[in-house]
């Protein structure tokens, strides 16, 4: 299972050590993190599977590897700017929205389109489930798994 | 100057109706439209277009010049499919969102992120001024331009 | 029916004024351009349909509609980099290949991929049907076109 | 280390075998192997990595993992098309082709294109080097990059 995590590259600290928990959660799972491979969220998200032994998955817009975060097992460039964030959703399973600026709006927007499963962590009030912390987010999904 | 005109492939009729209208405005401004070149807002803002003598340009997501309306003077394919989204933005200098689901939701964000113009006509509350009749929106559009 | 050339963007002034040649012809069929948008080949080539009130689109690789050249009725931006390269092929009905280096021949690659007629002047040796000046290459379209 | 193999999706037994043996070296260079992740050379390739425990990815055209051979770790969905050549490309620090037909001669030209090394093995005669046995090519490939 694929994990998608997305949200923005700047973020407080507050929304860096959640996202850096969804992170760990996500390897805990067993899933693979699937995110944007930059930083704030990206890579707090990646820190955090990287914590847990996870395998970590970035998409970058650029063609340059260098664009990444340190906590890429795999970054893979694509040199298609902006167009990249339908490959980021395109690419999980199950997509987790934190904070986020109009690139996560985006995101969430062809989550929806594609009839993925969104969950979101204090994000875009777009008619997606919002959470206010990391144990009800998760719990919900695995919820949502079981069925 | 171009206009993209971004919204659903399937509305209702009044929907249309005021597609129509905006796609008429857009041509007597002398601008160019621009849209995702499909069926729905698409069709009838390039229609409204066209009945003033404007100029239309689909920008299509499949590689088939076929999937585009009876209304465009030019389609564009691409081959790219959702991605596409991208480009209906990046070449509008002002960008319409007229009611629209996901797929305009996507559209408004990119539209937000790069720093781009949106005015909505009944569309997603996101953050961009909404209007519920074709005349407020070009008079508001108009006082933007003559700024 | 638009017709595609493809060349480089730095080419001989002799090669600039074939593919200048080229456009005028192109222009007086009837056909829209599709070009790369940017100088060179692309350039001589959406000049010389200009000179015969012909219609020329150019399909950019950035998000700037700065990057085309003058001659250019329509810029189309992507901001898809070199992917933009496909979108190129996948809008002409015929494509022409004019001289040209590595990003020509990925050009004719995909044409023939797509399995559109590619005609070369001389262009790269790849299979394609190459000639040496303008009036024999469009004498073979015209025959083609016959058929 | 990225190694990029790209090649068609049908192939001979004999061009199977050889890509079969080129996933293998590049495996045990403890390269990471990069290929369009559908049939063919793409899979024979990804399976003779996995024989040497090697880490294959498939990036694939469409949006569905489905696409991808079973010899991949992890599977790259774009839904970009044949834009997705570019990608296979670009994630390569070394590009090696196999035989091979139009796609193929796309991705060659990227590659010359991003001043890539391409290495050949029975493929297209553009101005890379061509070999006709897995041992030369490797050889060839470890001259260069102990340069």
């Amino acid at each position: 299972m694929y994990v998608s995590v997305i949200g923005g590259e700047h973020c407080s600290k507050e929304i860096y050590e959640m996202a850096r928990e969804v992170g760990r959660k996500i390897a805990e799972m067993g899933a693979v993190l699937i995110t944007g491979g930059r930083g704030g969220v990206m890579e707090a998200a990646s820190r955090g599977a990287k914590e847990k032994g996870g395998t970590t998955i970035g998409i970058l817009p650029s063609d340059s590897r260098q664009e990444g975060n340190k906590y890429l097992d795999y970054a893979i460039v694509t040199g298609i700017g902006y167009a990249r964030n339908v490959l980021v959703v395109l690419n999980g399973d199950i997509i987790i929205a934190i904070d986020g600026h109009y690139g996560t709006l985006s995101e969430i927007a062809f989550a929806l389109e594609f009839g993925k499963p969104v969950y979101g962590l204090m994000s875009w009030e777009v008619g997606i489930k919002n959470f206010n912390n990391v144990d009800e987010l998760f719990e919900e999904i695995k919820r949502d798994l079981a069925e």
